[in-house]
């Protein structure tokens, strides 16, 4: 029998593999959505299935699993325990979807998502909603292969692990609550902001050049990351000395460009300080979508729409776009900034309705896998639960059901972990402001070096070391809740419209 | 047993996987050389070598070489005989290498490359001689392991298949005695080219802008593929509709991007342009370097460097540099873009000239290769085959032996591919003139589309169904030699130089 020490090293290069596979996948896909002309699109697709197919290949390969059972009996502890813990944890999901079903899903996200695209351009829901369908069935019997709980819940937990559809109820209720009081508090407010100031236009070199400034002051390091234009902003991990972030601009919407740039900062510092050691195995991976989640919303919210960030930073901009905001002082610019009106488009809402929106998803997904809302009725659905939500009903699907492309690539219990992360950014913000406790002097004078540490130390260096609500405990020393949002919002909110 | 149509779509399957992990490692190429920051390096490294494995696993699979036997005992014919001949030739050759001889060549060849980096910029040849000899010993290994032929015609025909250094030596034989009466006939000249032209600042902006609408107008496909910046200019196509083409600039220096873009043009085109159907097979490579220079060299000399060109080019690049050569006439430009004298750097030599730095290398990289001169006494060698070539003795190794990055990556019997590429480019000229008469008016009037026609039809489209030899025959109705390019740099340079 090999020795333990021997069989992690053996593991070890394996894992290597796999993890050198799914990076020069990242990069075709970053490429893909940055660099990549027209033309390439066929054989993009064909390259990224091989690589895909290669990965699986390895992560189901019997030597794997004998090694992961030979360790699984070695007693190993810490680290190690910890790494053969998360990779049996992924070679027994990939293990249990047959390789058919592997091809049937990849085939129908790629098809949906371009039936969707079209749909989407053409408002015609009708044209979509076979491929939605398909896409249903599909995906629940990925979920049936996955296991035995809930549907919904298997699916959720891909990308929230530990978590159930029941947990993110408890957690939306009250917030739910608390958001439709802070909107009428808004709506009776004779405060408002002015937001024309977001409508003035500003070069795109100056937006680069300021939001540059900016994420490399937070400490996004561009020796080992990029900032590039896309469509559809992301982060991508290209490897453990390679993170790209992304943006686009448009000179009449500046706020666009820079609040998509700081929120992309937020994942690329995860990224770029993730465990450097285990940059080739699953534990030096991101634990979760809602961890992701906070760090982004933390950079963008909590840093970069709040007050004292700007004390530093609007001469900044005003150097950048001169005679710009020359007659706007910094109250009137952070107030715009932070304006709260219920919006059609989930991607353009403001801090708070946000959660609106992926509150409508989360009831809608979750009947939609049930089987007790039919597809043919997701329209209007649609328009019910946005009116029950004090959202605006959309005009059209375009504007409406067909507005995200998730669905349409199989995601389903994904929305969630948008609104989770955001209520843990608040949390660690919260945790942050008792470790350190000038936090705010230091944003006003242009440091950022505080808040990044502590990240680094209580997030990113853990990697997947420890699971969600083990890490949340950890950091913050309490589980999960829309507690912490819930007095930030009020004193946000209550302070910028004078209900406080 | 299996249908040949059967196993010749399982055979194109396998291919399949191995081009497109040949395709994503090209992506992890060109990205390393044009967008990946410095951070990157190192895991760029193992991912690389991670796909390079993977596709020699592929390549050598007994799977693969059963199905190849099937098939070379099923009479087949046409292009599907072309392609299992083209496959068998990759196959044996990578299963004569033993791995961890692959292995080792890899190391070697990126130790090699580290060093050779840190010798050239301090001037140490001894730092790199020990290197250099452990690259030789491993080709020498590496020959006898691949064939029973003398070694150096083995590596020679890893890159010009068909060929051999008798061959070689042959058709250089002529040539130099050429040059050496030309370069005698250009120092008598009373005419001398204005070299002040060259060095007129045109901005970048401009310098790319120019070439770009250059490359367009040959036939370069922006639509399937891209320019970029780089430092050490390449051509790489990523997937067929995928080929992207890199340049670099300075602002004092507009001839060097210029002519390197037309010249990487070529390249692309030529990538674009291999039969689509046969783009996840060798069928769908290009057959040669040679024939690949001879591309390049084409549309940077033939067309780039020609006097009918410039008629049309030279409004467009005035245009585009306003003012900047508003006192110099097309004659004086032309001459200028075509000045001969011999440099001590193989990469900003003249057209002519630069045969003289591949012969040098060529006489060298036998000695080496064979034995017969040792690693200790390469420096002199050096000065010694310059001086007999008539090119400058190098003050230092920096300037002389240390310049070239080949021999440092193991690379033995590439250079001679640069010259019988160049020797090609004129030979097709030629055929072409014999078939579009009118060739120089329609250059003259910015329609490139003639000789990008042609091109296709008798090189490109052909990807590897001939061996490279049958190639020339049938595009030029001779073997390849000498004697075209010398009847064309006599009358190119005696009409410039005004002893004609």
């Amino acid at each position: 029998m090999a020795e333990p020490a021997t069989d992690l090293a053996l593991l070890r290069d394996r894992l290597g593999v796999i993890a050198d596979l799914e990076q020069a996948q990242a990069l075709l896909g970053w490429d893909q959505h940055t660099y990549m002309p027209a033309g390439g699109v066929e054989a993009r697709g064909r390259q990224s299935a091989t690589l895909a197919g290669l990965r699986h290949e390895h992560l189901v390969d019997d030597r794997l699993f004998d090694l992961l059972g030979r360790l699984e009996g070695s007693g190993l502890t810490g680290d190690d325990a910890a790494l053969v813990r998360e990779v049996r944890r992924e070679v027994d999901r990939a293990r249990r979807v047959p390789a058919d079903l592997v091809t049937r899903l990849a085939l129908q996200a790629a098809l949906g998502q371009a039936v969707w695209a079209q749909a989407r351009a053409a408002d015609d829901f009708a044209a979509f909603a076979p491929e939605l369908r398909a896409t249903l069935a599909l995906q629940r019997e990925r979920a049936a292969a996955l296991g035995d709980g809930d549907p919904y819940d298997v699916l959720h937990d891909l990308y929230e692990r530990g978590s159930s559809a029941e947990r993110v109820a408890q957690v939306f209720a009250p917030l739910r609550i608390e958001i439709a009081a802070l909107l009428d508090a808004v709506r009776g407010s004779d405060r408002a902001p002015d937001l024309d100031v977001l409508a003035r236009p500003v070069p795109e070199a100056a937006q680069e050049a300021f939001a540059t400034e900016m994420v490399r002051a937070f400490g996004f390091d561009f020796a080992r990351g990029r900032l590039d234009r896309t469509v559809h902003p992301f982060a991508q991990r290209i490897g453990p000395g390679d993170v790209r972030i992304t943006t686009r601009y448009r000179s009449d919407r500046f706020a666009m460009a820079l609040f998509g740039t700081l929120h992309e900062s937020g994942h690329g510092m995860y990224e770029q300080n993730l465990p450097a050691a285990e940059a080739r195995t699953p534990l030096g991976d991101s634990v979760s979508l809602g961890v992701h989640e906070s760090q982004s919303r933390l950079w963008e919210n909590l840093v970069g729409r709040g007050r004292p960030f700007w004390t530093w930073a609007y001469a900044r901009l005003r150097a950048h776009a001169p005679g710009v905001f020359d007659d706007v002082d910094a109250e009137r610019f952070v107030f715009a900034i932070n304006a709260v009106r219920p919006t059609l488009i989930r991607v353009e809402a403001d801090e708070l309705t946000y959660h609106l929106h992926v509150m409508l998803r989360f009831e809608l997904e979750q009947r939609l896998i049930a089987g007790s809302l039919d597809v043919a009725d997701l329209p209007g659905a649609w328009a019910e639960e946005s009116a029950a939500l004090g959202l605006p009903t959309p005009p059209d699907d375009r504007q409406g059901c067909l507005q995200d492309v998730h669905w349409s690539a199989g995601m389903f219990g994904y929305f969630p972990t948008y609104t989770l992360g955001t209520l843990l950014s608040v949390q660690l913000w919260d945790a942050l402001g008792r470790a350190v406790p000038d936090r705010d002097a230091h944003l006003a004078a242009g440091d950022f070096a505080p808040v990044f540490d502590w990240l680094v130390a209580n997030v990113h260096d853990h990697g997947s070391r420890f699971a969600p609500d083990e890490l949340v405990e950890r950091a913050t020393g309490a589980p999960l809740s829309a507690d912490a949002y819930v007095r930030y919002a009020r004193a946000k909110y209550g302070a910028l419209y004078g209900f406080a």
